[in-house]
């Protein structure tokens, strides 16, 4: 598979689970419609969906059919869409671009942005839960705890407050990767295992496929912290240059062996894929795609 | 039942609340620390928890062991102490005070302040979803559903907004049934809902306890608006004054009549509960402190 073919998945993919979600988010309607306008802000048109696509990929090695998978993706992005909203606000990073546009809290305000977070990851949740998502009751509750986990204090919540911190921590590797793990690579493993839980992955098959997530995420910071050191913000989307003195994967291994440890992971997680054989090349070339995406 | 007999029920089970969370929250080790700090500190020791109690009492009316009531109040109760901690925010309703201690953000920071929040909102669904709610997968599913939508859009959050846009918007009584309805009322009317799904409660004993429900929230409301007026800031525990020049009950109604709106709705709620003859004791009791509570 070739990357523009990836590219052009990825593409259809994300159409696909905005279509979805435009459908399912409130319309800005009635007296809290700015609430409900700046959850559409936020959430909509923009993002390239890798996560929801990681969850399709994982589901269509085992046959899932489509509309539990686009719905699992969806929700996922609406939690990552939350987490977006909130890592931006004034009293966070500070961010004042977002997928192109202006932070939400720029294009709302203050108050209607922490408001739009809090609702877009109460939706998620009602997402997992609800009669949209067609699996049994057994798979809701699963996909719904490993959502939460991966969201709140050990995952995603945990690593943005030590992100918050580090520049104070003097984090090694170790401390490092920690980091990462949670912040953004509790989300994208809790893909492949909402796509394990949806297909009823074996266990082996399954280590294997959250290992590769682990990976995945590892590989999608470091080329992040290679992107803010190299990218120019317009096309990036977002601000760049922000990491400057904060601890970071490429701050700790230097450019040249940030790219040897991408390296390295693309190895390791094209070995974790052998078992699958030719029915994983969606999810190899995706992991060639975000190591050598320059935007 | 005496309101001293309600009022030791309630602090007893207060402290069972307690104690669940206290075993259930994150430790503050590690380096998200701070985090795991601040939530414990926003849920944990203050609140007359009668969000929990009156899933409680509910579920009670069916016989259903303690401890699945006990971990999905806990759970809801996490989720009104993320609510408070976001209200509080300065760029919502800048408060100093909450439960008779600093409000968390000036305890902490905002950032850690909207991360706790953000973390306890997680908590609670993965609690709903988890292993230590001892219930089947179907009630798990609908105990989340219920939750997540009382807590988002359509519910405390769409109910937030209007409340923050309220000045503008020179609502009628209406409106601000309306907005009570969702700020306050959705997790109290969850409550009920809770403890009917707990109980596999019949569609007309449901019917009924949503509607104690609803009623109860809106005389808990009211009873705040005049709390807010009368009250003084050390007994209730807040910031009062608050909502002078904001539209009110007390401000629509004036205090005699929001006074003789609480009898009405006390009225009508005895009258729902009739079919349970003295099982309700309970609930009957609960509606009588709520009105009378001077604190």
């Amino acid at each position: 598979m070739s990357a523009r073919a990836l590219e052009a998945a990825l593409h259809a993919h994300a159409e696909a689970v905005d279509a979805w979600l435009e459908a399912v988010l409130p319309e800005p309607r009635g007296h809290s419609a700015p609430l409900n306008a700046a959850m559409r802000y936020a959430a909509l048109g923009g993002g390239k969906r890798v996560r929801a696509f990681l969850v399709k990929a994982v589901a269509d090695l085992f046959d899932v059919a489509d509309e539990p998978s686009l719905a699992t993706g969806a929700a996922l992005e609406l939690l990552h869409a939350y987490s977006l909203i909130h890592d931006d606000l004034p009293a966070m990073d500070d961010a004042q671009t977002r997928r192109g546009k202006p932070a939400c809290h720029l294009a709302y305000d203050q108050a209607t942005a922490i408001l739009a977070g809090d609702a877009l990851q109460a939706l998620a949740f009602e997402i997992l839960a609800g009669p949209l998502l067609e699996v049994d009751d057994r798979t809701s509750r699963a996909l719904t705890l490993g959502l939460a986990r991966a969201a709140g204090p050990a995952g995603m919540c945990g690593g943005q407050m030590v992100d918050l911190l580090a520049d104070g921590l003097d984090l090694d590797l170790a401390g490092i990767r920690e980091l990462q793990a949670k912040k953004t690579g509790a989300l994208i493993r809790f893909a492949c295992e909402a796509g394990c839980l949806l297909g009823r992955a074996g266990d082996a098959d399954r280590e294997a496929l959250l290992d590769y997530g682990d990976k995945l995420g590892l590989a999608f910071q470091i080329s992040d912290d290679l992107l803010d050191v190299r990218g120019d913000a317009a096309a990036v989307g977002k601000d760049v240059g922000n990491d400057a003195g904060k601890a970071t994967f490429v701050g700790l291994l230097g450019i040249a062996g940030a790219e040897a440890e991408l390296k390295s992971l693309h190895s390791k997680a094209s070995t974790l894929l052998d078992r699958f054989a030719e029915r994983a090349t969606l999810l190899r070339t995706l992991f060639g795609f975000v190591i050598d995406r320059s935007y």
